[in-house]
């Protein structure tokens, strides 16, 4: 069993860099607040004895050896990034229940047979730099390194520029083979809240297609321009964004879209805004309604544009297909929780994650704690840290077990 | 008679300072392009023997000297700062074709009675600081130097800060009496072509109210919060700005509605808005109904605020009352259009401009010319060079009458 009280003090230590005054968290992916974080999570795995390395897209992984050194590890792991005004837990719950696991084992003396690694993947939120799951995207040959370096944030600075300035780039090789991928992580819903489990076995994730969008209209002047004869590009915006939220009802409830992005272009009170270009983000569990989705809002994204003399184009900026997970690593997960007389259930993940790429190099499954409210990405996230020492035996039980396969 | 020719290209040099690549200008108020712009103006005017002086606002006075040194100034003028893309000749066209009658009195060897000055007013757009019109403002005792002085542009610098930067302040007194102030300026709006005159006597500005807007909802993961539990401030806003599109119709075809800013706090593409700001632009020619439009938007703005369980807070930023010119100046301008033969119309101003701050301090009045498709705030704002020399040689017979009076 691990040490629960250890857990949450770590979490609480990591919580401190990088805070905000509303008691949330802000480690942009590679900004000196992330490498903070990231240093103190390095000298803790040096404490136990664990080698650190890192890869060209600044991935880190950290070793516990175990008995057979030609055995490919298992290897437990999430992120450290925030969002700008994000929570403590996410991602940073599954890097420090991954530690206390491996604190548990060198308190014991244990060695598994297998080497077990820690890993913290680049850029997961996708807030600095899009897309998210950068890291794992680039390790497990999803995205091209050269494509991910060139990435920009809002203000020109590349991934590249970003990496060689944090200095996180290493050598260790991109996919290099893993035995299997654990991530314990906050739901960041409100299922299990609501189910009132504290274990959630998760099957899968679900599809993501992010999409960009531009609209035309004209800028004139607030003053002199009638109504009658304008080409207002954001009441064209307020006009699509509740026909897609239309569009969305139709899909409910799996079906979810959120406008997070919206930019009008050289804004000033009193001028019209002229181009506006704004981001969506639709999600359903399954492929192949997501993909009716899309199409759906393209159609009433025209339509509102043909009706108000706007132009409109629509981009897919991202994709991320339905991915179900392993079923050896889904049943083992199933088993520790079980096992250890904890209140679960299977569920899909709603949010992307570092697992649903590495779920295309090994087996690979998750485990979900319950969060306040279903509440994440929102400084006011919150966990209890009972949930959070639960989420940590379940994950040393899996781990254990698969490693001493 | 002016020489339109030499107008023209005066307008054109001018273009040239700060121009985009569509063909527009940039030269935001107190930027080193306004600065360039300035002192092309300047050196323009001294070549006449003209003075210069400016107050600690920076408005600049260009001064051709009377025959009667004590009598009050006739004063012309506008602004030369623009739109972040704004086009060629809005402010522009009033301050050049002032210095085109200057130039043609000089060319005939006359002086008239008074004495005649140029003003430059310090940003007029509002678009860099607001409130737009803010160095008439001060002129006129309006608003307080200090007050003024504090404001600040996105990047946190003050106006305080720019004028020391780019070195405009002065010791020309505030409040100096003016015999009489005459703007020419563009309509910036159709209504001149659409009914085929050439020049506009302008009788009074209509009644502008600017409103700051801010929306709370609640921000959350985009991937894992139903939509039936989201309180999206994005949407919140989208259906707002649809109310209020509905509430302008009730008061078309004057009342003018306008939002030119909308910013989402910490944006992030999976990250539910949680907070939003925007600004609001409401016009209309009659304070009373501008009263009413106002209040029936803010109804609008709490109906859907409750219905969607978001917090909206409204603050009024800026008021500008309706303003009737001054009969004589008006007159003037009607007689000189018709002695010249130009067809000509009465026209209230959808604008604000330096006119209306400059009404409450001395006889006021304006001089319309068309600009085409009414486009203005736009880099593809363009006026006939016929239209700009028919609007000079009002201006000059309109101020000629007045400096001898
Ligand atoms: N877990 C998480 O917040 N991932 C970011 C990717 C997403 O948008 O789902
Ligand atoms: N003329 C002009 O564009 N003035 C700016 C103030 C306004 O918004 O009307």
């Amino acid at each position: 069993r691990v040490n629960g009280e250890r857990l949450w003090q770590n979490l609480m230590e990591m919580a401190a860099i990088g805070a905000t005054d509303k008691g949330g968290n802000s480690r942009l992916t590679l900004s000196p607040e992330d490498s903070a974080g990231r240093r103190k999570f390095i000298a803790d795995c040096q404490q136990l004895g664990m080698t650190v390395t890192s890869d060209a897209i600044g991935n880190l992984f950290c070793r516990y050896a175990g008995t057979d050194s030609r055995a490919d590890a298992v290897v437990m792991g999430s992120h450290l990034d925030t969002q700008p005004k994000g929570g403590r837990f996410d991602g940073v719950y599954g890097v420090l229940a991954a530690l206390e696991v491996i604190r548990t084992f060198s308190d014991a003396g244990i060695r598994p047979k297998r080497s077990v690694e820690i890993a913290v993947w680049t850029n997961e939120e996708g807030a600095r730099f899009t897309p998210a799951m950068m890291g794992s995207a680039v390790f497990a040959g999803i995205m091209p390194l050269a494509e991910a370096l060139e990435r920009q944030d809002s203000d020109g600075i590349s991934v590249e520029r970003a990496l060689k300035q944090e200095q996180w780039a290493g050598e260790s090789p991109f996919g290099r083979p893993f035995d299997a991928y654990f991530e314990a992580h906050i739901e960041q819903g409100p299922v299990l809240e609501a189910s009132q489990r504290t274990i959630g076995v998760v099957t899968g994730g679900q599809a993501i297609r992010w999409l960009d969008i531009t609209v035309e209209g004209h800028s004139a002047h607030a003053g002199t321009t009638p109504m009658a004869s304008r080409r207002d590009a954001l009441l064209a915006v307020a006009a699509m964004a509740a026909e897609l939220e239309r569009v969305a009802a139709r899909f409910a409830p799996e079906g979810m879209l959120t406008i997070g992005e919206l930019t009008i272009a050289s804004p000033s009170r009193n001028t019209i805004p002229g181009s506006i270009t704004l981001s969506l983000d639709l999600r359903h569990p399954d492929d192949e309604v997501l993909a009716r989705f899309d199409s759906e809002c393209r159609l009433a994204l025209a339509a509102v544009a043909e009706g108000r003399g706007v132009q409109v184009t629509v981009k897919q900026h991202w994709l991320s297909a339905a991915t179900p997970f392993d079923s050896d690593c889904v049943d083992r997960v199933d088993s520790a929780a079980r096992m250890l007389g904890y209140i679960h259930q299977r569920i899909i993940s709603g949010a992307g994650h570092d697992a649903i790429h590495i779920a295309k190099h090994c087996p690979t499954t998750m485990i979900f704690i319950p969060c306040a409210g279903g509440i994440s990405h929102n400084e006011a996230e919150s966990i209890e840290p009972d949930h959070a020492e639960q989420g940590a035996n379940v994950l040393l039980q899996a781990v254990w077990g698969r490693a001493n396969r």
